[in-house]
């Protein structure tokens, strides 16, 4: 039962290739480095849209629409935005094509020339704080709390599905505050979200910390960030939540009247988290066998596989089956029974145990005759034989201990893979035989960043909001720090 | 109390354009013809994205996700679609943008250039044709029935918030099945879904119907439609379901191994609805006090203003209204208590009333002493006095009865509004005069059809499904027709 399947021992890079495309996760499509998100892999994606959104909605966000196209002057206004993010973008010039002298090819149109060429967005800062210019007179109108769920272009050179891509999915929040203070408290609260978001619904573990100046966004005062740990020992960013000052509302002049009727800049958010997440959901829990997913995420949540010779077995399978799917879609479980008999069993197993079904649970004449069934677990590949008057609370705790189990295993793994280190031999040994994240000493200057990057590949994933403060020496200089960085290479 | 908004009878389009941005549902941008659809806006097409996606998805449809570019050539491989679409599009031809020799403006890098031209997508067919040529191999395979939420770009020179913008939001299905029959039953189905929709859940009564060749999808064999009308007699198309036959499949050779083991090519459906059901929601309900919304559709479902002179009366009133907001809140009916006290309750009920709100309630000190709320309905403007014991029933009936009578009223008008015509005297009269649908005789004819556009401006919005077969001259050649066909000037 061969899913050809690479090991992540063998090549982990080829193993996750693979396995987003076997799984029905996702695949490239005819146009350079742009995905077709499959429905398996779209199904998860709405799951962590449909959550997230419930969570922004609850700290008092709505959702709005803003253009796909931003003018490229936009991008000129904000100086530091433009540095880091205006360069590898899609660059709309034409807006008709005509058909060619032989009547069968089209080309674009050269009298459909525009005048000032738009930019598909690689995000949305600039149309957005060119729009809160009309909605902000007042503090009264203060804050503006809005988030967008929409689609960026961002044109990379080297594409990976999910990971990096060049068109994603986003959402993307932006908000408006009339106090330098509310904005902060907006910013870490949302890093809180997503943190809660990650470890409690995705279970994967993270490091709530801020960027360094290097790795901060284009145009941010300060960047909190969510980090996760991958199998391979590689870092992934999770989720960022800026603090912008009034870099945007002086870029696009959007001021207020304070309650004391002074004009002054609004200050500025912005969050997101991508489809990127979906490459952190695979390379945080799925194994050589396939995907593994947490119960949250999962379409289907548990899949019933009957093994039978004959039709009238079958029958009394099924009749089995459909109490069990009933009492269990009661409870909100989502249930799938595979009764197709254009499949034998082991093909199903096989293909469910690919797609990362959480519970796998089979039914055959044995079972039939002993009032059981046959539980399988996806995550640890144990089997139980479970009775029929159990079963519904067997499998509802189950789900539960699958959730928080992967969740433990992925926290023991990236606990593990925090390695602190006190001189650069050592940083550069821990970086080539163990990987994760190296908790080393700083000088806190960029070149010093910029040297230990060239060096190794590793950068500072994140100063640690947690970290605690202790003299040291930096592992590179030697100069002095305050405190330990978690170093790591990254995807 | 004015809301400064133009009277319908004045001037209707005007009155649109005015009530779109006055109640928050959305405005231009910077970019040429690109909305921003506001927080309020959104939130109402976020009800019908929940409730046609629960649709979708118990018509046994996944969601999944397709490249928002298309390479150019993809367009010329289907010879109707290429005429129909491919020619008033945003055009990506490069990729990199890069400093001007100032050191500040940004320009287009001529290095960056793309060996072939993305196209952004107008409509996905055959981009996802082309990734169902992967997908499909045997009957096995199908059918495959998809939909994407996605935004789309048509480079409209004339345009108009929510009817006709560059970029707009859509839902757009894609099914694949191994028979025509199965193929024009997932069309009809679909038709028969959004008519559904329309009717029962956004209160807009709809003739279901075909359309004439002239007005077919570019690529489709026939194009299913559901036609609103709009209070000023103009039509409105609210929603297509094309069964396309095989042209996709042969364009992008999609071909499976049916149960014979035979090759053939796979039969198409594809369909649709989009943002421009916000504009038809506008013009069907809405009066010249601003926004009239069904129920189902308004963010905010009922207000609650309280009406006082001093603290302990606001004090005394906020304790009777939040139990009652709490026994609404129970009945998943959505309350907003509007207790600010920077707006005085003249204010609030004409800001709620440009809104839509459906249901107003007032509490004063009277209403205080005789345990009662006052009911106000926005759709009627008339208001009823109700004893608190009562309010949580009169209100949940209340809503439905709204529902029910906008649905009621629209459909009178609608009725109303259906004239047959024997004469093209007659035909040109009730045009100018009356507005609304023309049930008038046609030879069938392109020609005719087109004639009658040139001299009148109406088009033939469909041949309604349940059109009695009649013998009949056509009304303005005289030649013969087997039945009435609707008419209409339209959006």
């Amino acid at each position: 039962m061969s899913k050809n399947l690479t090991k992540r021992s063998e090549d982990y890079s080829k193993w996750y290739n693979e396995l987003v495309v076997k799984a029905d996760l996702a695949e490239n499509s005819g146009v350079r480095g742009c995905m077709v998100i499959k429905p398996y892999g779209y199904a998860i994606w709405e799951k962590m849209q449909a959550e997230l959104d419930k969570k922004f909605k609850e700290t008092g966000h709505q959702n709005a629409y803003f253009p796909l196209f931003i003018p490229k002057s936009y991008f000129s206004k904000e100086a530091s935005h433009v540095d880091g993010f205006a360069k590898e973008c899609a660059v709309v010039t034409h807006y008709r094509l005509k058909t060619g002298e032989d009547g069968k090819t089209i080309e674009v149109d050269p009298d459909a020339k525009l005048e000032e060429e738009l930019i598909v967005r690689p995000t949305s800062e600039t149309i957005i704080w060119d729009t809160y210019r009309k909605w902000v007179q007042s503090y009264r109108d203060l804050p503006i709390l809005v988030n967008q769920w929409a689609n960026v272009v961002r044109w990379e050179m080297r594409t990976r599905l999910f990971l990096r891509t060049a068109e994603f999915l986003w959402q993307e929040g932006h908000t408006a505050h009339a106090t330098k203070a509310e904005a902060i408290v907006e910013a870490e609260q949302m890093m809180n979200v997503y943190a809660d978001f990650a470890e409690n619904f995705m279970a994967i573990p993270v490091v709530k910390g801020v960027k360094t100046a290097n790795e901060r966004f284009a145009g941010a005062e300060e960047t909190y960030c969510i980090e996760a740990l991958m199998q391979d020992g590689k870092a992934l960013q999770a989720g960022t939540s800026h603090f912008l000052g009034q870099n945007f509302a002086k870029a696009f002049d959007v001021k207020f009247a304070n309650q004391e009727g002074k004009q002054d800049y609004v200050w500025a958010t912005s969050w997101g988290v991508s489809t990127r997440l979906m490459g952190a959901l695979v390379m945080t829990h799925s194994d050589d066998n396939g995907l593994v997913l947490p119960p949250n995420l999962a379409p289907i949540q548990v899949v019933i596989v009957p093994i039978h010779k004959t039709d009238e077995q079958l029958a009394e399978i099924s009749e089995e089956v459909n109490t069990l799917v009933a009492k269990l879609r009661k409870l909100n479980i989502s249930v799938k029974f595979d009764d197709r008999t254009t499949h034998k069993p082991g093909w199903k197993f096989n293909e469910y145990e690919l797609k990362g079904v959480p519970v796998r649970i089979a039914m055959g004449p044995k079972d039939l005759e002993n009032g059981t069934f046959e539980v399988a677990r996806r995550d640890t590949l144990t089997k139980e034989v479970v009775a029929k008057d159990d079963v519904v609370n067997y499998i509802q705790d189950l789900l539960e201990k699958i959730q928080s189990e992967l969740f433990n295993k992925a926290l023991d793994y990236r606990n593990s893979h925090i390695t602190e280190v006190n001189s650069f031999e050592e940083f550069k040994d821990i970086l080539d035989n163990k990987g994760g994240f190296v908790a080393a000493h700083w000088d806190g200057t960029s070149e010093t960043e910029e040297k230990i990057k060239d060096l190794t590949k590793a950068t500072i994933r994140c100063i640690a909001l947690d970290r605690v403060e202790e003299e040291g020496q930096c592992v590179l200089t030697g100069a002095p720090s305050k405190g330990r960085v978690l170093f790591a290479k990254a995807y």
